[in-house]
């Protein structure tokens, strides 16, 4: 039992499906699980008549791969990676590759990238994204971590990755944990996606008043435009389904929604950058909302809101409402692009935010014809400052503009929350806003806190302070400078 | 030269103005500052006539404090901090304080609580807030660390810390950080605060198309009224300022907010919580999208936004502003004291919450009436879940709700950016929201994630999986789990 091309650690189902896409493709994967039951299990079970073999310890594991040896861990970010690291050092050389194919947080995947380069071992940071279908039939996946293990890992990641238009969805993005990172803002966009949905169903549910099966025609309908997409896909199969009763089953689910905190970090680094991440920001919180459910019961009690009638064509407000969905859609990935040219920026990658979107055109949750669009907006000019200044997107927005408006009015007039379709309105209107109204605001910093201000009529840079009740002192301040 | 009552380090403008003010109420006070050209400036300076101590030397400013000894650090947060403790460790003995007046991060605070407990030493990590006039006349303290320090500092805070009504706006916070906590909340909230006049301002300004001078008068209207706050006094001082020309200085200043991160630490710290922190949250990044100026620019002429017109009485809309700046004030407040509450469990504080209301009513940026409201309704229940529940706010947002919403519909139409309003209003509709879209969005990660979610019908954390397509196994995800 020797010559595995890739050795797999983690047999819960993304590890399975990941191992049983790899033998689709003809590579010889060993696989191990702690709870090795798991492995016997996996072998008799799903993975019978593959090549897939079993291995019952780590040391069995290692003897049976290929050099230089490779193998990908897909168990729980955290402790169990380092653990799993830890114990993995002492059996492999140098030149051998150690893949995290978790939802590890980058500062991991950066510390780990630099700790095993001392050892010789090559480590990789990849962000895997498609859940369970996905891994067994083609993910997205976004490697990144030590250049040198590319070559190596290459082969079976493009092989085992979903494919657009004969693309893979799979491109190394870049050194240290920058795999982890586009995961992670893959993951936020996906939040805000999700919300944006939401929302959209909220608007048609509890604004125009339309039944299930309206909604799920409409949904089904958006699918063939702009929006066509996975999730706005699986939302018209959701809407569908019904349960043992013959109701709809999304009228039995619990609307407290859980999550699993990548879509925070995201919007963390934003605030740790400096970047408006405003609509994943707003998506997070919408969730954490969501999750107080007792609370909100209690709440609507004793703040009832009567419920405005609302009092137009619904089907011109189902097409503002498409708008509002596709326009805030534009917006979001925006900033996460916004946020992703920062991070390379500040952590010294070379991301190519073109190949961005061709890795999450297809295999991952937020795979859209939208992306083609992205990419297309990259190839007309690689160094483009925001994807809001492309000429197919500014088009785009122009039409939405009107619908966006009238819907996110509708929603602020009646009640229902929206809070990401119009946090992404004011972000448009505050982004292509030559004054803000932030000077009051370094007014006001001067005036309490000396603080200092710019001039418009000054060159950039150079700083005033004004003594506002002349009483003050004429420094400006040095904070807590000792 | 000995028996002073405490020794202040750092003579920064903030350092210097709470010496003086120390001095003022009768306690002698020893200072020292790295430079030691600012103490003798200081000396001969500010503090000229006064008891005001000078030490050269760390040691000299500790041999001229009295028994136990207090030493307050008025520098730098972060490394300088960390910096000055290890050198007066080997000066100090049991029973000493080391209080820290910076606006350090709170999980610092816990830190060197912890580690100089562990010496005997009795560390307070204490928020001072008031810019440089609150320091001299009277600051908002906010105090926690080790609780047995309390007894020995409560006179000097409590005397030279701003007082309403006969109260001092300063009472011991709780251990660990607790003290640092409130204080971020309360930059946080200062932020919010800031935004929403911004935000006001500008729907002034280039909706109604109101002059300076006209808005000015309505900042001053508004200052007589629920919205009467020290922002609100300086908002209208800085609009009746001119510049040298004639015209007013605010139209020459820069629209690019900047910020030293301590509203960003309580936007990062609610996501770590899972508290939907949204206003404070938008008003962070608010202040990044207005740093942004060049690419705003460079926007605003790709961009191009027909400013619609407003067509309403402007008179009638200016009571809409105030009813929105007003309500959304009432939210974002009840999100900052939810943050409080959640932290306080998470940690093991007990805040007393209407204490903290007391201790920023005076002294502090974010000084107000409205804290005497918030303070009322922890009196009338100190179990409160949530202050907007509490009948009086209940009453006040009950008559703000209509102008609000018109409010924020004229924003959206008109494309006058007011992040922090809207997603007040959303976040409002939302909490009192019984039935939210959460649901589709369980619905979708257990679709693509076998996440599972809970049904109406069925007991709280009782955990379903549908295999939606017929194709998906039947068991639930397992995630990464080994």
């Amino acid at each position: 039992m020797a010559g595995a091309d890739i050795g797999l650690i983690g047999l819960a189902v993304m590890g399975q499906n990941l191992a049983l896409n790899m033998d689709d493709h003809g590579f010889r994967v060993a696989v191990y699980n702690r709870t090795t039951d798991k492995v016997d299990g996996f072998l008799a079970g799903p993975a019978a008549g593959t090549q897939i073999l079993g291995a019952h310890s780590l040391a069995e594991l290692v003897a049976a791969l290929s050099l230089p040896r490779k193998v990908m861990l897909m168990v729980r970010a955290g402790e169990a990676v380092d653990a799993f690291i830890e114990a993995l050092i002492p059996l492999l050389g140098p030149g051998d590759v150690i893949i995290d194919g978790g939802n590890s947080h980058f500062p991991d995947s950066t510390r780990r990238t630099q700790a095993l380069a001392e050892r010789g071992i090559l480590f990789v940071g990849a962000g895997v994204s498609g859940g369970e279908e996905g891994a067994r039939h083609g993910p997205s996946i976004m490697p990144g971590g030590n250049p040198a293990a590319w070559p190596l890992v290459q082969d079976i990641f493009q092989a085992i990755a979903a494919h657009v238009d004969g693309i893979p969805c799979c491109h190394w993005v870049g050194p240290d944990g920058a795999g982890h990172y586009v995961k992670m803002v893959h993951n936020g966009i996906e939040y805000g996606d999700m919300q944006l949905i939401a929302e959209a169903y909220a608007l048609m549910r509890d604004g125009l008043n339309l039944s299930v099966d309206e909604i799920q025609a409409v949904f089904a309908r958006w699918n063939n435009g702009a929006l066509d997409s996975y999730l706005i896909d699986i939302t018209a199969q959701i809407l569908k389904f019904r349960d043992i009763d013959g109701e709809p089953l999304i009228d039995k689910i619990q609307d407290k929604a859980a999550q699993k905190g990548t879509g925070k970090w995201a919007a963390v680094s934003a605030l740790d950058l400096g970047i408006p991440l405003t609509l994943i920001g707003e998506a997070v919180f919408a969730r954490c909302l969501s999750a107080m459910k007792d609370e909100r019961v209690r709440a609507s009690l004793i703040l009832p809101e009567e419920r405005l009638s609302f009092k137009a064509d619904p089907e011109a407000f189902v097409h503002h409402i498409h708008d509002a969905l596709y326009a805030s859609k534009i917006c979001s990935y925006a900033q996460g692009y916004m946020l992703m040219r920062e991070a390379a920026r500040e952590y010294g990658w070379r991301l190519d935010l073109g190949d961005v979107a061709l890795m999450w055109r297809g295999g991952c949750i937020i795979r859209s014809r939208f992306l083609s669009d992205i990419k297309a907006a990259y190839d007309r000019d690689p160094a483009l400052e925001n994807l809001l200044q492309d000429s197919f997107f500014r088009g785009e927005l122009d039409t939405a503009l009107r619908g966006w408006r009238k819907a996110a009015a509708m929603a602020v007039g009646l009640g229902i929350p929206a809070p990401a379709i119009t946090s992404a309105l004011a972000f448009f209107d505050g982004y292509r806003c030559a004054r803000l109204p932030a000077d009051l605001i370094q007014a006001q910093r001067d005036f309490f806190g000396a603080h200092t201000y710019e001039r418009v009529d000054a060159e950039p840079g150079e700083r005033f302070h004004t003594d506002w009740t002349g009483s003050g002192g004429p420094a400006a301040s040095t904070a807590y400078e000792v």
